[in-house]
């Protein structure tokens, strides 16, 4: 099983990362950028699948991958690694 | 029109970010995990839309978004923000 886990920062908390990256643009030619937000993307690939490991994924995306207090996460699986994403966007 | 970037080390580049999260995976109650690749997540809000607009994207995902000698960049364009991707995943 192929998971991907993306981890954003809240909308609420301020992402100092994006707006140098929106600014940046800004210059280089793309005026028309509004807003940046900047977070992880991961690549997990685990051997088996059932139900009980998808809920330790969640698990460990809350407790490993993810500071809940000031990001979402996202997990998307996708079985045979191609173009079967399940989308389950937590906010905790 | 909202941009999704996402950028991945290449293949062949070693990932020890992704490593130390495989082996804390690891030893946090899922041994299943085979391998873990960390890269970035950016969500660009863009006013407009239009063909120009998209190669100048392209362009600055090359140049400022992305190393393209250790890394590769995919750009979805999400039109309607909602459910309407695009994928080219550009390896140079």
């Amino acid at each position: 099983m192929n998971a991907k886990v993306i981890v954003m920062p809240k909308a609420a908390v301020l992402d100092p990362q994006g707006n140098a990256v929106r600014d940046a643009m800004r210059h280089l030619g793309m005026p028309e950028v509004r807003s940046v937000r900047i977070g992880k993307y991961m690549e997990i690939e685990i051997e088996g699948k059932d139900g009980e490991l998808e809920s330790r994924l969640h698990q460990l995306c809350r407790d490993l991958l993810s500071n809940p207090v000031i990001e979402d996460y996202e997990l998307l699986e996708d079985e045979s690694g191609y173009n079967q994403t399940k989308t389950q966007r937590k906010s905790l």
